[in-house]
Formats: C-alpha cells, structure tokens, sequence
C-alpha cells in the first residue's frame, strides 16, 4: 500500500474510532454524529453532544479511542439497500439526511466497528483495530461548525485529531509545527516592528518603520539587477476610469475583486477602479508614441501598489492581503525574440532566488483548447519555452502541465521551497497574444510595416508583502545581512562613549550601512538585549580600549564568540562587502 | 498714486474704453455690454455680440481704442438715482439686472467717457482719456463665458486684454510668459519622458523612466535627511474604512473630496474610502503600544499615494491633481518639546530649500475666535513659533496672519520664489491639539501619569508632484546634476569604441552614477544631439585617444567648451561629489 493509500485508510478508520469512542463516552442516545473525513496531518468529526467539550475531555477521550482499539475487533463491510440504511441510522438525524439525498435505489455500504458501533461509509478501512496498534494520534482542538457549513443549521462541535503511522512520524510533525509557529511572519512581524494591521483596512499591511527599511532593501535590490537588465521602472495611477478596464477586460471578468468607486452619475462611464494589476499602464506607456522594431524589446518594470479584493475569511497576514506590490513586468517584443527574452528571465529569477538560497521548480503550462491566436505562434512559442527549460533544468526536471495555458498564451510558473520544505507559487512568466490586440499595440517593423507586439507578463516575487512574509518565515526574522532592517547596532559601553560611537555610526552610515545606536545612560547588557532581541545582524561594542584604538567589537547574531578589537575600518570594509554582494554574513565565529 | 493703485485705476479706464471701442464697432444696439474687471495683469469685458468675435478682430479693436483715447475725452462722474440708472441703461439688459438688485433708495455712480459712452461704476477712474496715451494694451485672447458664471444663463464672449503703464513693461511682461511657456511643465514633462496623463486617469500622473529616476533621487534626498534627523519612515493603506476617516473627522468634514468605495452593505460602515491625507495612519502606528515620553518626539514620515477629488476644469498638470505623495511627516511632542521641534523642522526646510537655490518666506496664523484646547497652550505655543521665527529671519521679516490658524492649532506656512519670481505655498507646519484627543493619544509621563501628545504635522515640498512640476519650470526641464533622471549620457564615436564605452559606463555605475549610453552604430553627432535633447548635464564622448589614454571628453550641458581627456576617474569622483553634495555641477567652461 502506497504512503498515501495508507495514511487515507487509517486516518479515516481513525475518525471511526473516535465517532465510536465519543458515542461510548457520552451515551448512544445523547450522541448525534455526523461526518469524519480525513484531512492534511489527521482528520476530524463533527458532533452534536450534550456538553461543550473543552481541553479537559481531551485524555478521557484519547484514552477511550485507545482501548477500542485494544479490542481488536473486526470492521464489516456491509451493503445495504436505503430502505435498511434509513431504519439502521433512524436515530441519527444528520445520517438520515445524508442517505434520503439518495436515489432510491442506492446500494450503500456501511462498515461495523465490532458489534455496537456502525458508520455509513464507502471505505475502505482496516480489517481489524489491531492494525490501528502503532498509529500515534493527539487531539489537536474542537471548534465549533455548523452542519454543511450553514450557519442556519446546527451548530456542531468539530473535534480534530493529529495521526501519523507511527510515535515518530507525530513527534516530527509537532516539532516541524512548532517551528513553523515560532516562525510565524504574523507573529514575528509585529514582534520585530515590521509591519501591522488595523481593522479599519482589513488585509492591508501597515508597513512600520523597520519593515518598510527591509521593504526598501529589497526593492532597491530588485532594482539594481533590473536597471542591469535594461528594465525601465514608471509608476502609474492607483485608480482609473471603467473605460480602461473594459478596453483590459478587467471588468468583464475581475469586476468583482476589483474596489469600485462609482461617480457622480449612475452612468458606468463615470466609474472609477482601483487598479488589481499593473498591465494597462505599461500598455498606455508603451502606446504613448509609435514604437520602432529598433525599441524593442521594451521592458517595463513596475511596483505599484494593486488592491485585488478577497473574503475576509481568506485574509491571511502578509500571504493573503487586499492590498500589495507586485514586482511586475511588462516586456514588448517581436516573435523573434521571445525566447532570448524567456532566458533573460530565468536569468533574474535564478540570480535572484539564489541570493536567497531558495531553491525553485517550474512549470510550464501548454495550449489549452480555447486558444486564441496562431497556431503556430504558440507552436513555435512552445517550443522555444521547452528548449529554455531543457537548457536551464535538464530535460525531465521541470514539469508540464498540457491544456493549462491561459487562452491568450503559454506560461511558465516558478515555485519555491522555503526552508521548512514548504512549496510556494513565487514567480510567473506569461506570454499574452491577447492584451496587445485589445490594445491596438504596434510597432515599425524594420520592412515598415506596422506589426503588434507579443507581451510578456512577468513577476519574480510575485507579492512583495507575501514575499516579505515567506522570508520572515524562512529566516525566522532573522535576515541576511544585506537585507536587515538595521544591519549594525551600536552600543557605547558607558556615556563617556558616546562621542566615539558617533565616530562608528557616522562611518558606517557614510558608507551606506543602516546602523542605530542607543546613547542612553542605561546599562549595557539592556541594551545589547534590546538589539539582539530587534534580531541585528551585528552588535558592536566600544569601550575605553575600542575608542584609543579606534577600533570595536562584536557580537554576531546566532554565533556565541565576540570578536574584540575589530579595527573600524575593517568593520566598514565587512559591512560594505555584504552589502554590495547581498550577503548572509562574513563573520564565523562559530567553531 | 501708488502703482497698485495706479495700475487699478487705468486698467478699470481701459476697460470702459474697450466696451466703447467695442459698441462704436458693432452699433450701439448691437451691443449689451456686462462688466469689465480689472485683473492680474490686465483686464477683461464680457458682452453679447452679434456675432463671433476671433483674431483677426483684435488689431481693429486695438485701433478703435487708440483712436478713442487719442480723442482726449473728459470723463465724469455722476450720481443717479436707481431710477435714473435704469432709464440709463434700459437697453443693457445685463446693466439693468445688476442695477434691480440694488435697494430702492440706492444712490450710484455712473461714469461717461465723452458724451457718447456710459458706464455703471464705482470708480475711480481717470479725469480725460489721454491720461491713458502712454499705457500699453493687447488683445491676449477672446473666450466663451456665462452670464455670472451659471451655464443655464447668457453665453458671452470675454474679451481679455493685457494692459501695462508702458510699452517696456509689456514687453518685458510678454518676455516672462514667453519665457514661463517655454518652461511650462505640462509641455517640457511629456517632451523629457518625465511624465504623461491618460484621459483614463484625469489627474493622475503617470511616471515615465525618466520622470520616476527623477522622482526617486528627489525622495532618496529627502530620505537622507529626515533619516539625519531621527525621522522613522512607515507606509500605510492606500484604503481604509469609513470608520477611521469618521474618527479623523475627515468622513464629516471632507468627504467631497474623498474617493467613495461603497461597500456590499447600504450601512456606511462597510464603505471605503481612499485616503486624503497619512494622518490616521501615523496615528494608528504611534498608538500600537503605550508610548512613553522617551520615545517622544516620535517623527514619522511617510509618502504614500493619496487621492484628492479636484472639479475637472481646475485640473493642472502636476500642480493641480488628484493623486499624489506628500513629504508628510507627523510628530508627536511633550507640549515642552514644541519649540525645539519646530526649529529642528525649520532647519530641514532651510537645507532642503538651500539645496535647490530656492529662497522662501514664512508666514504665521494664529489662534482663531473659535480655538480649541487651552488659551494658555496656545499662548506659549505661539510665543515659541514666533521666537522661532524671529530668530531664523529677524523680527519683522516674516509675515503674521492674526487670527488665520486652524481651530485646532496654529500654523507656519512657507512659500518659495521659484526662477520667474512666482510665489508658490510650499511647506507647512501645523501644531494640532485635536487629533490626538480624537483618536484618545496618551503617552505615559515622567511622573506616570498619561498625557496627550501635541501632534506636528509638516511636509516641506508639500506635494512631491507638484514640487517636480515648479522644479521642472524652474530649472526648465535642465535638472541639477544630483538631480538629474540620467547624469551621464557616453558617446562611443564608432562601434570600436564600444568596448571602452562599456569600461566607462562600469566605473560610473559602480560609483552609483546613473548613465546612459547609446551603442548603435550611428552618427555620433546623432546621438549627442539626442541626449542634449533629454538635456543630460554630462556628454561623454570617448574614441581612439580616450580609450587609449583611460580619458574622456565631456560636454558640459549649456556650456560650449568641451573638456578633452580627463581622466577617468577624475571624471568618476567629479561625479561621486557632486552626486553626494547635492550639487548643480562642478565644471564651469564658460570664461
């Protein structure tokens, strides 16, 4: 049996176990059970029962699953027609339901869990408890539910259970969860002053002021690589008119993620939009003059805040938010030279994700049937794509995904793992037949005739707040030192140091370094404390020694040894190096 | 006479001269005739005609009015009854309404101009037309208006006139807006590729490349400075519910101009808002913990897009928009640290102002009949702004405007003098004693209790758009070389030269100098004039001497000697200064 095969069986035979164990612990007649399904890392039931469980009821519970399953009683599968299921489950209000939805004339299955206990189900399950023996389980919480997630109908307790095969298996996962707790870009991010959220603006990060430093270290070095690749930055208007949304087709098929603001007349002319992607300015940009073959290909970068709207349910710190940046792209180009432009790409992205180190895959989504354009544009597109992909990865390291190209072109998606194994939808690179004809986008073509431009849609990051939220997490905020908020912390060790803490701040800021400095009169390990605690990459130290040797000392974040005596010079040159070199850190203390 | 009074006087004549000038035209009956103000640098008079008056009737008109001044008429006052008035003038229906509205009893004074021509005025006016013979007029311009304004009234046609006491101070005022046309951002801005507007987004600036590296070196300046000063720099929702602009009060007081996204629900507390102003946010970030004293003067600055709703027809460029940055800052102080703040602000604006060789003035307002808060905070609140300025400008050198504050603080304006001696409001510094007990601000004291902050709010370009809109004019369109989108523009004079070309383009990248280069195979005198077009201040040619020797020749933007074969890395660090001082430009040819 399959990993997976197995985890469904026995996660779901599980859900049997705790329906049963629930029903012995509360009493059949006071019991309503409803449904068990199998979910990531366990599953869960929902029930009606006589009292609110609480945490307290969480070992009686486990203790009980656990003696059934001592029991080693055997699981019957059962079929019967509907007529039997009804008069099997008649005191089950919930099951009842569920089977009258039935045709009449359904075969059912039903499996017994030894004698007294039965479940509508189609299996397949265990033959025995016994094979439930080393399975490790831990009730994780009960919330409440409504029954089929109406909030007019019942409301249920929904009581969710961790299972893995073995002790092992359970142990590693809540390490692994614990972890990703700690690391929590939600929590972590109001803790190092990074960014908030205020009701008034739901899913729409307030950047604070050191997050909005790292927010800047970061766009400044998106920046950087794309002025070297030839990318033009423009910014553009955060709301327009309805007029250019129909011309996108935004407000035909994204009206309703869109903010609307509509004008003084009920006319729709007069209706504004906050803009949910970048592409029509671009497009205006590029249309501002008749473009020659000679300016192409045109690459226009773009990081202006979208807002795309969600349901507040969906709101998730920075993973899921209303409001954002894009780190977009548009680039014009001729059918020749999609494919350099594609290498291009992968070139930023490669150069950008390594700096990271985060690894990445991709995906390359073909022609779907409703295609629009030339076949044999999209033909040869495609080619070009695998071609790259086969260069870049090796043939057979990427995959493909046939049919699930957008109708206006193929796409390549970028997908990363975070250091906890986690995979994420980063980058996306898009070829778009579509826009330019909406648009009425053309250029000079060398014989002097008009031709339309291919586009290309692309992101790197994709969000630069979801970005910014998977790199706390991944860093668990403690970021390279290139990309800190505040790279040095210095700490004068009395007051009378204060004077050559200037010196060392006013060096390291004269060289671009992002420092702070606490001059207070307070004792120093408070402060030291305070910056370790902000997660600085370095702290240094200057005493009466460091001042007469102009010189100073320091502690690297994570790393136990200080480094004494450290000529300032030489604190600068480190610190400059990592900068300009996006590096983690130069020091190693650790041996 | 004062020449105000002067100028008054003859160009209210002129306009009595131009209506007669008009009637003999046309024939008495032909004509209604409405009113004739004087105006900023001339005057205007609406009438009824029989037909559409266009330039080519402009040199008649002009003529008629020499001819009628040359008459040397007398001209007299008389006082009427209203009775007599509307005998008068039964035939000008216009004349006649203003004079219906006038109380029974209502003595008025008519003016003739000889025995022919009368006018309804309050005067003055001079005593015989020939007073008038040295005066110099033009026709600038004729126009459609409304009957007082009200398109449902009588369409008229507005004859504009440029009037001076002379013929030389005509000249010279045609000189200036020629001179200011030139300079006119809205032509210069889409001519530079700084910036563009789409009838999709009427107010909203797009940023080309050029126009958004400008931008960038403008907001990286301003960064560096207010980094100096201790300011910690936040971004906030573009976004935000009704709830928080009810609380700011904006919701009540300013909603007119405020950008509406009404929410699925009727109940306004489901409607959105973009926001007009940071305020709430730098509220929000302060009261995210209990702040104490020793934070304070908390400084938190901020340029996030914000939305304003202008009447179509008052849309101007980048000086009149609906979004924009300001160089917002908003401070919370102990009612004790007012006085240093303001200073420190004062300097900030001095070395901003400094920067740009622009001189500016202050202006004080102070506590209005309707104040709120305590008279005595007020006071000493005044004393200090008023100490303050006494000290930077010497008493008497700025100007008070008694009673102007807002209800809720007083206020230091300043306005700046930009190249053409235009007066623009610039920066603004607002003491405000009611936001912070709106949003119930509290910061624990030194003796542990909790007290209100005063709130600072300030901006210094006041709008980062319009500011780019008078430095544009200003400088016309030649930025500083700090300043400039590109600095330097290379030359290679062959392809050959390429190589070296990129050498160059390296070494000032490196140094963080923004360059361009054009490397087609073309005309290198081509490719001069292009980037002396874009008016980059630095043309670097290199060829067979420069590469050989590691030399460049530079062109220096407006001047004529070109500079052969220096160094290149004097032409780096020449670069680095001036880049990193915030100069204009350091190579002065011109002898």
């Amino acid at each position: 049996m399959e990993r997976e095969e197995f985890l469904q069986v026995y996660r779901h035979s599980l859900a049997h176990i705790l329906a049963k164990a629930v029903v012995e612990i509360f009493g059949k007649e006071q019991v309503q059970y409803a449904i068990g399904p199998q979910i990531e890392n366990g599953m869960y039931y929902d029930f009606v029962l006589p009292r609110a469980v609480n945490a307290d009821d969480f070992k009686t519970i486990e203790d009980k699953m656990r003696e059934i399953i001592k029991r080693r009683e055997n699981w019957t599968r059962k079929e019967v027609s509907r007529t039997e299921a009804l008069e099997l489950f008649k005191d089950q209000k919930f099951k009842t339901e569920l089977i009258e939805e039935l045709p009449e004339d359904e075969t059912l299955t039903v499996y017994y869990t030894g004698e007294d206990f039965v479940d509508l189900c189609r299996g397949p399950h265990v033959d025995n408890s016994q094979e439930l023996m080393n399975v490790a389980y831990e009730i994780r919480s009960v919330s409440g539910a409504y029954w089929r997630g109406d909030e007019h109908r019942d409301q249920m307790q929904r009581i969710y259970v961790y299972a893995f095969p073995d002790k092992n298996q359970l142990k590693e996962f809540k390490k692994l969860l614990k972890e990703a707790l700690e690391r929590d870009h939600k929590k972590l991010g109001p803790q190092l002053d990074l960014f908030m959220f205020d009701e008034t603006a739901p899913g729409m990060p307030y950047w604070l002021p050191r997050g909005w430093k790292l927010f800047n270290a970061l766009l400044s070095f998106w920046r950087g690589i794309h002025e070297e690749h030839g990318y033009q930055e423009i910014a553009g208007p955060v709301i327009s008119n309805s007029k250019l949304w129909k011309t996108s087709g935004h407000w035909g098929h994204y009206k309703e993620n869109m903010f609307i603001i509509p004008g003084e007349k009920e006319d729709e002319s007069d209706y504004y939009a906050a803009k949910p992607m970048n592409c029509p300015n671009a497009i205006l940009v590029y249309k501002r003059e008749l473009r020659s073959y000679r300016e192409l290909p045109m690459r226009i970068n773009q990081v202006d805040v979208i807002h795309r709207k969600e349901k507040s349910g969906e709101l998730n710190g920075l993973f899921r938010v209303q409001m954002f940046r894009q780190d977009d792209a548009h680039i014009l180009v001729t059918e020749d030279q999609i494919a350099d432009e594609i290498k291009d790409i992968m070139e930023i992205a490669t150069e950008i994700y390594n700096t990271f180190g985060l690894s990445y895959v991709a995906e390359l989504s073909t022609r779907p049937d409703d295609y629009m354009g030339d076949i044999e544009v999209w033909n040869k597109a495609e080619a070009e794509l695998k071609d790259i992909l086969n260069t870049v990865y090796g043939e057979g390291n990427y995959e493909i995904n046939e049919g699930d190209g957008a109708f206006y072109g193929p796409k390549i998606d970028l997908k990363m793992k975070d250091a906890l194994g986690r995979e994420w939808q980063m980058g996306t690179i898009q070829l778009d037949f579509q826009l330019p004809l909406n648009f009425e986008m053309k250029y000079v073509a060398q014989d002097g005739t008009q031709k339309q431009p291919v586009m290309i849609h692309r992101a790197i990051f994709g969000s630069l707040e979801r970005f910014i939220g998977i790199l706390i997490e991944n860093f668990k905020g403690a970021f390279p030192f290139w990309l800190s908020p505040y790279q040095v912390a210095v700490v004068p060790i009395r007051t009378e140091h204060n004077e050559y803490a200037k010196k060392v701040v006013a060096a390291l800021k004269e060289a671009g370094i992002r420092v702070e400095v606490d001059y207070a009169d307070k004792n120093m390990n408070d402060k030291i404390k305070a910056f370790k605690t902000m997660k600085d990459p370095y702290i240094v130290v200057v005493g009466d020694k460091e001042a007469a040797e102009n010189t100073v000392s320091i502690t690297v974040r994570g790393q136990k040894q200080q480094l004494h005596n450290v000529p300032l010079e030489q604190l600068v040159a480190m610190c400059v190096k990592m900068q300009k070199e996006h590096m983690q850190n130069l020091i190693d203390t650790a041996e």
